[in-house]
């Protein structure tokens, strides 16, 4: 889970047995990849309300393992969520701070993380995107999918909030792009995070 | 809300707005500036029940815009807590990577993020301390101030997960530091960042 000393291994360890234990009736129907993922979040948050809200499309495990055994990019809406991506051999890309993505955002009265989908989209990007914060970002990139304009091959659409995020995820499942979400208005970047780095720890193995 | 943008500003302004509706009665005993605090943990989790279980010791507000005021360093467990906060005129600072706390971390057999602030408090570490992740790194900051081995003027104790999180927040609580934290399991890195962010917001106005 992250950890790299004896006692992070321990504690992490000890950790996972305790979420097994609240969610194990919840989760024992998924795939074992599926699995792995909502047990990280519900690690990652000491939230097993995750186990309710999680939800995956039947080609969300396939398709993003395939993204990451390829060492695609990896594209995020905020930096919070590639700081915390770890162990990960391809790129992982963030345009929040970049300059285009300031002028377009002034330019056309949208905000900066949807604006910096647009930007990867210009730089050709293509891969996995990991939206964990920003409900506009997640509609910014539904819209270049089904327009053709980036090549998206998963999105785990975890935006938080009680503006839009609910709407957004709904979106999204009803989109053919291969999809993770949290129901409703909880989400976040430690979701994101588990997430990305639970499949980048199944392509390992 | 470290929106930019006319449309980010438009978007948390309605959520501060539902959150208020969701919180106020639980907050309206709270001075403004924790309010404030409280209110935007809410709005970045989306999780209400932070209304109830964020506990601040009486002198936290008062010695953190202090610190801040002065522009003392804040320093931070984990690099996605120090990605989060924004617009911090003084200087953010995080050891988790650096060689040193590698090197502790391997000799002592202790997790990274307890030996990153041993490194921290070795480089004359004086300001505000955010806990966002690991329990580990919030006992090594209450043993460090007992030992007057650092210089810490508030504590931003906000570890999350099942293994030692509850009781590390439990001692802090119980220390003479000036405290912010949240009761059990749950927190996080958003937590921690919503909490520096307000603090930054407030000691500007």
């Amino acid at each position: 889970m992250g950890a790299s000393t004896k006692q992070g291994k321990e504690i992490a360890n000890e950790s996972r047995k305790i979420v097994k234990s609240l969610i194990d009736h919840k989760t024992k129907h998924l795939k074992p990849e599926e699995r792995s993922i909502v047990e990280r979040i519900v690690h990652s948050t000491a939230d097993p309300e995750y186990a309710d809200i999680t939800k995956m499309s039947d080609d969300f495990i396939k398709a993003s393992l395939k993204s990451i055994q390829a060492e695609e990019d990896i594209l995020t809406d905020i930096t919070m969520v590639k700081a915390g991506i770890n162990s990960y051999p391809g790129k992982v890309k963030c345009y929040i701070n970049h300059e285009k993505t300031i002028d377009i955002a002034k330019k056309k009265g949208i905000t900066r993380a949807a604006a910096a989908i647009q930007v990867a989209a210009d730089h050709d990007f293509e891969g996995i995107v990991a939206v964990g914060n920003a409900p506009t970002a997640l509609y910014k990139v539904i819209e270049l999918v089904n327009n053709n304009g980036i090549k998206v091959k998963s999105v785990i659409g975890v935006p938080v909030g009680f503006v839009g995020a609910t709407e957004s995820k709904k979106e999204l499942t009803n989109s053919d792009i291969p999809y993770l979400i949290t129901k409703g208005p909880k989400g976040g970047t430690p979701v994101a995070v588990a997430a990305v780095n639970s499949l980048i720890n199944t392509a390992k193995d």
